[in-house]
């Protein structure tokens, strides 16, 4: 239990308002005391950590590149792993479910690899999935943070 | 050129229909003189290698396991990782571009991944994606396998 | 400097002797304020998280497999990777420098990838290394985890 | 048999007489009907992949980079992992046996982790490697490109 990581996921560039649903993610989380593990750069992922931060929380960032200085300055664990996109699936493997906030295709990547690995993805404004069977069911839709976090730790046992 | 390799990516499992399909993908990319890559297991990869190996061309199958016998029988280079679901990163980053058959969660990362990293991906009766801003565009449909090889070498160039 | 990380890496098997000076070492680490990282499971990295907690510190574990709970109960932070041996390069690319108490051929492993990157080695009755041309002096020998902890810190401009 | 692959290890870099070794192991691996895999670079890797074109053989080079360019010309299949040197741990695997040509410390990695998943390992001019309790008999030494080839593929039951 006090392993328990959730993965915030989204672009490494932002709006204001996506990076303040982000913020408010990363708080909820901390204070739920749950770990976040994200991939440790801008956007989204610094406004998780920071909301993370200011609760006192703790934060791990998995990063691409090969320094622990690309990390953003609210991670406090920079894992560093010079895999370029392949840590994508570190961050979803570490994390004992996801949410994404917004997103483009690496998020994309990240929600399908969850689902794939079976893991509960809830998603704010994010990807809507469909195959040729019709509308795809795997991420749970939240309006709010606060809505978020609480259907991620639900599906999560916590 | 004659390095050139497209990514067949589907399920591990699927139908005669969907088989039919990536078999024909394969044996038309080997008639191009495309080397087929994919990750090496089952359903349409080993499908796709098929019709490659009929049409007397290259295969490679980029493996998730740790043993080269994981491979289907028509893998003429097996790529061990052991790397689990990170190895879907190599198929898409070792091809010039994509072609989906279908497909579940693992194809959805690998779609992604590509679009992510710039490269063409064809989808036949495969995801279709959309944000909080619409439809996505990434995904080019193609209806047929003659189709979908044909726009995957015009757009890259062969 | 708060986020400064040494890497203990040894055999996931150990006897009594090489898991007390792990377990100095890892404790000497906490003391300085220095997060330990190392594989996760057993052996040497087991005993250096104990130390580390011990003294209060924070761990984190690097894991080959595909779950959380396969990393020793001294871990804070389990990283699950699915990757296998490739899990190596991250625990040597997070680190800032690396501690080697004995060990097999995945330390070396470690410790050549380490010296590869450039990262300062202190070695503990751990590999002695030689070429065609004589030995290799990369690796830096100690004879006490006293000794090594205060190399390792002194090298990374602790 | 027909997908039997070595591998080839060494240096990025290297003189001429190291290169001449290393052509010798490409081509006499083709010409026993072996796949050559190795990094994909420059140096030992080049030349053995040369020697191997020149007999007529197949090579295969596993790229640390995003770029399949960055092969040299004799790499029939450029696998691009964008993963740096955590692409040496799937050289290794893709191998049944690897020969070193020399090498410095990414060739002692691949050394160490080839040891480590239990294949044979020939050293020509490489690494001598020793621990605590003595000389580490791991690595099978060759005087010559005949004799370390002959001994791989014994090895590997060719």
């Amino acid at each position: 239990m006090a392993r328990q990581m959730v993965a915030v996921i989204g672009d490494g560039v932002c709006d204001r308002a996506t990076a303040a649903v982000a913020e408010e993610v990363g708080r909820r989380l901390a204070e739920a005391g749950v770990t976040v593990v994200c991939g440790g750069l801008g956007g989204v992922m610094e406004a998780a950590c920071r909301g993370a931060k200011a609760a006192g929380g703790r934060t791990v960032g998995i990063l691409p590149g090969d320094r622990a200085s690309d990390a953003n300055p609210y991670v406090d664990i920079p894992i560093v792993t010079g895999m370029g996109e392949a840590r994508n699936v570190l961050v979803v493997k570490s994390a004992d479910a996801a949410i994404a906030v917004g997103g483009r295709y690496g998020t994309l990547s990240e929600i399908a690899l969850a689902l794939k690995l079976g893991k509960p993805v809830v998603g704010i404004r994010s990807w809507q999935l469909a195959t040729a069977a019709g509308p795809d069911t795997g991420v749970i839709p939240a309006e709010t943070a606060a809505e978020a976090v609480a259907l991620a730790l639900a599906m999560t046992g916590t």
